[in-house]
């Protein structure tokens, strides 16, 4: 028997690449503004917007395209041209069309675990870009459950595993944001397994839970995911240290 | 025994006024272009950029958004100043952050069914903005079960069914817009009840079923829901005539 009930996976920069898409537009963007602003300071008032925005448009690639324009208007002063404003939404059409790059031991680590426990997606942003890049990322069939999520609380996970009826000790999640997807679920009393990304968005940074905490693991990536289940499958590792 | 395994709403102009807030809207977008073209041509031009931009940001309030400013810099040929595109970003947060308010009879209509049926409410657009107008009118008790959908197709309706486990003939659709919440029920061989609301967005304007479609069920508002059930349950009316 499974040692979990079900075993949850993020998506962006869990499954396939995605903040290197926001990276490389966040260059373009800078290149557009290099006339009036520090690169630093572009980056600054990008992130001061975003964050002020959140509580109108959420997370996702819209509410990004929304702050970028917010931004340039106001670093401009107004004066951006019009044509520069059409770019910013171009940026955004060519990233939410962009091939879905998965990472690497992500098919294969997912097509091997999908076999013998009931796998879940809990993604947040937009519905629509991200229901379109599971589509293409050829993952979907592996996923028992996929769900999309405004945010990723402690009361959101909470609702999730009572949707589902998944108790949190049989619950285990796996990603790349500490913030998101690793502290809500420990909180619950759930295990987690952090896999870092070479690159994280500031909003997702936070410290990592203290040395012990029970029910969270690191590993380096995906492919060493499969080891880490069989460990605690055996008593080799314990998912909750009593 | 109720007829209905489940009852399921359209929240947009179906609960609570949406398309009036568009309207409102775009009447103010018409006034920031005055002095470049005719409202008639504006209208036009932003109706076909949302179409041409439905592929990339699928239904909502951001995505109209992002229409809005592209429509502003095609027709202004890139001259419109950057805190007209500022306007444009704050009639959305305006938008965001309206009161929801509820359609007459909504309340009590929804209250009612619920003591006998399971409600479900399904909804398109954004995931965000739909997730704030659902707290904010105050009607989520009622619903046993709620879907944010990113479209409202046969295959969307379909999924929805297979998920809940419930057979298309003991499913019934409420809903003001007979592309989005009448036809494709139909066709999958549900109930579905049109209730029209005084302004269509073009894009749901579509035919209405032919004379005497099975399943098929019209009224002039909500408050008169409950006594179709009731007519329907001593089959004094068919909802599948044979």
């Amino acid at each position: 028997m499974p040692l979990f009930d079900v075993i949850a996976f993020d998506a962006d920069d869990t499954l396939w690449h995605t903040e290197r898409l926001y990276a490389e537009t966040q260059v373009r963007f800078r290149l557009l503004l290099a006339q009036y602003h520090s690169p630093e300071w572009i980056d600054e008032r990008l992130y001061q917007t975003e964050m002020r925005n959140l509580q109108h448009f959420g997370y996702g690639l819209k509410a990004f395209t929304l702050s970028m324009i917010e931004t340039a208007v106001e670093l401009t002063e107004g004066r951006i041209p019009g044509r520069e404003i059409q770019m910013i939404i171009d940026f955004a059409k060519e990233m939410l069309n962009a091939e879905v790059q998965l990472l690497e031991y992500a098919a294969e680590t997912v097509a091997r675990l999908a076999a013998a426990h009931a796998l879940m997606l809990i993604t947040k942003g937009d519905l629509f870009d991200q229901e379109a890049k599971i589509a293409r990322s050829g993952l979907a069939r592996h996923f028992r459950y996929i769900e999309i999520v405004s945010d990723k609380t402690r009361e959101s996970y909470e609702a999730l595993l009572k949707k589902h009826a998944v108790a949190p000790e049989h619950f285990l999640m796996v990603g790349n944001s500490l913030r998101s997807d690793i502290l809500p679920v420990l909180a619950l009393g759930g295990c987690a397994v952090y896999i870092p990304y070479h690159v994280t968005w500031a909003h997702e940074v936070t410290e990592p839970p203290p040395t012990g905490q029970a029910g969270y693991f690191q590993v380096e990536h995906l492919g060493l995911l499969p080891a880490l289940l069989e460990r605690l499958g055996t008593g080799m590792a314990a998912p909750h240290p009593t």
